[in-house]
């Protein structure tokens, strides 16, 4: 991503103030470990201190707590929550590169009954069907499949290559990732007496609500009945599975390749960790925070951190790994302790085992 | 899915006895605690009891011995197996929603040297190559690819964006979900001795038999030579990986984000837990179930269930579970006894652990 | 795949030497348990003598050694490395089979700012945005999407529906899978005093080196600010998750389903099992072979095998699965003894417990 600002620019727009040559031209915005002199970069925390050392960047972004730490020749911006000064930097340079009125590319495949406000951007080879109504300000990406009756509320990104299955809601202000997939079938069978299994038509539908972002390749089921529902300001990252009629409360955060099963219940705030797992039918608690590569087989009621295949609470889990690590340097010693007291027992139990 | 019924009409087209006014207009059906008047809804396991005791349906179709759960301005509808009622409700919704004759959308791309029955339906975007066999009644969904010399059988409906590359084979009566890619390259090389891979073009395909289920962006890799091949009736759920030459046996089901690894033969009526993996060049035998994020590293011989990771037998693992809950609580005991015992390898020991 | 080929074209292909009837005219190739007689198939390891042994296929590729395993009948060609004999045979096929010269199908769409070289061939439905750089001999597969000022270096080939966001490199030789995203948005947020998360636009991009594989629907995220960097020679299997600013180091290979968190660097040689997990911001050094489904949490410093959630060198790892296993059977003996030595105190832990 390429710019042209001066430092009193970029301060204006992030309101900080400036230490150095408000007139420096920057380009560019890069780490600290490869920024060049045209480029602006930041230090927001002390483990990166040594990246500063060495910087070559021509300005950063910092707190005034940090900035002696950075080279005499690099010039200054000082906010005093850097982090979101640079989230501020990076929305202004993302919103001022993007292309203003709405058009739809001649590629595109539009049912003539669904409603496209005038602001809507439609990107080569779209297919919408029929019914959908697009709000303001809605961006969708190459090849994207809108099926029919969709909604998609104001400012959200559709990736592309993402598909909206028939009857799915998306909320405003979402961003749906490349290659997503919003409504596919439940995994719902009735086992029959030969052991194949029946198929379950899920007539339900996916509703997400305001503020959700999806990642890119990740797959959320439409409801057997009813929704599917991903509620307000949740965000998920990439290969993340959700099953039917799973509702994951407001504001959690699900790491990549994570996957609920059908019908749980996911609280407020929950953070869920990388390739965790969560059984159908349970149900957490606002405020849980899951390890990566939890298993969940049971609901959660108490907030807190839980990990571990079963899932239990942290310092259990962690109690019972220093147990076993002590085990295993105890062992010998226990073999001859038993041995001693009971050896008759041991050999006949040693007996058994063969 | 909105439609317009008496409660007549879904009695006789799910065979039940109505208990109530026969002539009730039902215009939609809805899980218990979201449904209104207008709706239907159902009560088959006794869990839900709670649910059906404060519906506001207009209507529910349930068993005999559950209906007295039900309050008394609700219409019922009597079948001994409401589940199959309700599946039958569903087959019949989604059918008539169905829009009938075969129908090729002017954006869909086909090589002319592929054959198409009649009665398929290509919907925008979709590309078709060469040498491709098509059966009566296929549905090919928005933009999904299907590459040169693919066949499909009769009635099976390919989901949006799915992808079936060069070579493979899906039977009859199939479902390959949204995103889906069926005969993605296989992942073998040869390793040279400067520590690179040589690749191994994969020339063979995959064949999936008749009434196979494959979910979104699930991937089945083709084979080195010959066929990976997806036996009748399997259920494949999200974002699942098969790889290279493995075979999947009849009746199979596979549950979201499991991973077969290449050349790995799993038995008949196998089911397998989400995020479970099975490692390669394994077999297991038929009626096997592997729970959810199991690590199956050998093959398996006995029917059974299996969980954990190295997976073991159910009963085993749950042994060891206990045992080692049961360790945490004795070890300050048993330390205090070692140290009794034999306080100087003890003191050793630790020594060396340092 | 289909051929015509004789005997001897085929060893002059390979470079192997004919026993049997250098005229002997093949047909397909396939693997020793399912070839006939028209086809070569090949014997490469004594695991697989058992088919050799019954194999009916016409012709087989193989060692000195093990010819003498091959029914009489069947004609051979023998060669000091029947793996890499197999693998030139399959290139040959391959690139025989391709179609020679650039070509741009009539339904691609592709912007007049971007440059592609004379030889391109680009599939049905293929999108390419403003300002790209496509190399001689590229393959751009269905459907698939490049976005705004991308490069693709020569030679390299990319599946139907893959997707290559705004300002992604990929290298020459490379092969992008179907559906694959690379350069989708990094999960990076800022966590709100409400418990809202907000977003970090992320403006880096992807950068892919030469004679990269990248896997059927594997994600990729661009960097926050930077790249995302996939070094040399990296083979990357399906479904695999590799988050923003993380570093692949030359040579290494993932298996299916892994996950590699944000700003992650991996070392060279590292071979990732399916299914395994490296948190954020650790490092691995040099040739680390990682087992399926661990957990990796912490940096590894020391080249060797590690395996487990949390996961450890494989030598301690099996050490403790071993006690944990001898725990099982010496748990009844030991609360026997522990009941004799110390009984009150066993009481009042146990009551602690309740």
């Amino acid at each position: 991503m390429k710019f042209h600002l001066r430092l009193s620019d970029i301060a204006a727009i992030i309101g900080a103030s400036i230490e150095g040559d408000a007139g420096l031209i920057v380009t560019g915005v890069a780490p600290l470990e490869h920024a060049r002199s045209s480029d602006i970069s930041f230090l927001a925390r002390r483990e990166f201190v040594p990246y500063a050392e060495r910087t070559s960047a021509g300005a950063v972004i910092t707190a005034p707590e940090l900035a002696h730490h950075l080279p005499h020749t690099v010039h200054r911006l000082l906010h005093s929550a850097p982090e979101h000064a640079v989230a501020d930097l990076l929305d202004y340079l993302v919103a001022s590169s993007k292309v203003e009125g709405g058009a739809i590319h001649h590629t595109a495949s539009i049912a003539p009954s669904s409603t496209l406000a005038k602001s809507v951007r439609v990107a080569a080879g779209v297919v919408i069907g029929e019914h959908c109504r697009i709000g303001e300000d809605v961006e969708i990406g190459i090849n994207a499949v809108i099926e029919d009756n969709v909604t998609i509320g104001e400012r959200t990104v559709i990736g592309a290559g993402a598909i909206v299955c028939r009857d799915c809601i998306v909320g405003a202000d979402c961003r749906v990732g490349p290659g997503a997939v919003i409504g596919s079938e439940g995994f719902g069978y009735l086992e029959m007496k030969d052991g194949s299994y029946r198929r379950l038509h899920h007539v339900g539908n996916v509703a997400i609500e305001d503020g959700v972002d999806v990642g890119a390749n990740t797959c959320i089921d439409r409801a057997l009945l009813g929704s599917t529902i991903i509620k307000r300001g949740v965000k998920i990252d990439n290969l993340v599975h959700i099953a039917h009629n799973v509702v994951i409360g407001e504001n959690s955060a699900l790491a990549a390749q994570a996957g609920i099963a059908g019908s749980t219940v996911v609280g407020q705030r929950n953070r869920i960790g990388g390739q965790a797992g969560l059984t159908g039918h349970t149900v957490t608690c606002d405020d849980v925070i899951i390890g990566a590569q939890a298993g969940v087989s049971k609901s959660i009621t108490e907030p807190g951190q839980y990990s571990g295949t079963p899932a239990q609470e942290l310092s259990r889990r962690l109690r019972s790994e220093a147990a076993l690590r002590r085990l295993v340097e105890l062992l010998p010693l226990l073999e001859t302790l038993l041995q001693k007291s009971v050896p008759k027992q041991t050999d006949q139990l040693r007996d058994e085992q063969d």
